[in-house]
């Protein structure tokens, strides 16, 4: 899923971030009923910007990387579906911290 | 199509763009129905500003460029009519992402 | 009707645009429905403004000359009427495109 | 009424306003019908203020003087009554074009 | 009543003044009626602020001075009791110009 | 009291201050009806803040001290209960003029 | 709890904040009326962000440390669950002053 949503390159400060906390499966099929809707707002980071510029030109480099799981604003980012997934932009501002 | 909207050179930091979501029609003249309503905000650079500057007086480049297909905020820009194709004027700042 | 614009020095970054979409009459008198409603913000520049300054005291040169056919904001600027026709007054900022 | 005006000194990047656009009467005591009301933001500067200063603290000139003929916006402004006679102090950035 | 008002050092960019436009009372105690509502926001400076800096540290000086008799925004400043004597403590920003 | 409320250090530009307009008691048990309802935003400055720091990361000082009663924006800062005794957290630019 | 606290990493300028003023029990199990509620806002840090860049590429140092006991603004930050243990995500700014 990844390696799909990284056709979108986010522009400037954005990251795409895949949401982790819906439709989570067990193996063998069981449905387990969304406890997780208590924290609705976990992700992986799967794309980085192409990077913000400070007032001197220079980019200003990314706290998240490619993969970190990370905590993000509820109402931060806009929904984009590729391939029947759903992915958020946001920008990195609007990620609270990294898990892990 | 992209020819004609060259007619218009957006101002500063401003790009042109061309919707691609809308009354897809298949070879052979089948309507598909507009699926595409999930992802309304796709696009393709038809025209880029003509710049915007710095507080030192310099030219700050644009991330996309003619021709890139993005992803924008579905809110973002404003809507301008050419030889009766939509186009919408929007700044850099509210393209989200460049597809592919 | 250019010329007697010209009796308005816009201040700052502002500038006089002469709007094009309205009371378009075809030679012979008949009057054409106004077709152009589709897209009412279209306009002549027909003054500069004093210029704004920078940070450094330097003007900063306009995008926009007298004589451009431009795309600009519906709501963007300020209405005044000069010899019974209307201008606008608007930021340059407001302008979204020049046509041709 | 410039020269009653004249004491009121605004502060910063203000100017006193006086309005030309209301109660013009004829020689002879013909009220003229109010055609004005379609332009009720025209004013004459009659006062600059004590100047802004830009960060450096040196003071930015103004680009309207005493006896210009100005523009300004329909809601700009503060209104002040001197010796029975209505003026306005308002920002010069509230000032939109210079007449004649 | 200027004296007692310099009881309070304002702070910042901020001056103390004392309205002047109320409760005006002639000699041999006729109290005139309130002609003076037509201009509510005149008033005297009588206390200075501590000063604001700029960002390299250094005092703005101000505009006005003890003494100083101003026009203020209506709505500008926050009013204090000192000695059953209202007075307004407000912004030198919120002064539009010195009478006089 | 003030000896307990210093055992909070506000951060950055905050100050903690102890209202003095409520609950005045005179001595021997008598309550004075509340006549300081008129200037409920007096108060004594009990801690300074940490220091908030300029552009170059220098610390801006502080224009009230420990002590010092003080004037304040009616709706400024946050209540604190310390020891059953309110304060309030605000910032400096929340303090109008000192008293005294 | 804090050690599994700092399983997040907060990005900027944030801290992650676990509250202390609900839910206290007594030893033996008898819950004691939460008399707190009059200061809802107290709480421990638990983790400090990755820190925010000046505009010369500078950290700025965080004022408060983990470990810190902080009042801070009831409706300042984002709630997240960890464990079971909720907590709060809040910027530095948000945080009033440090109890101690």
């Amino acid at each position: 899923m990844a390696a799909k949503a990284a056709k979108i390159r986010p522009i400037g400060d954005r990251v795409l971030v895949k949401p982790v906390d819906a439709q989570e499966v067990k193996k063998g099929g069981i449905i387990i009923p969304d406890t997780a809707k208590e924290k609705p707002s976990e992700g992986e980071v799967v794309a980085i910007g192409t990077g913000k510029l400070n007032d001197k030109g220079e980019k200003i480099p990314f706290v998240v990387k490619v993969g970190d799981r990370v905590l993000h604003s509820k109402y931060g980012g806009t929904e984009v579906k590729l391939d029947d997934q759903d992915y958020l932009i946001m920008r990195e501002e609007d990620i609270l911290g990294i898990i892990g």
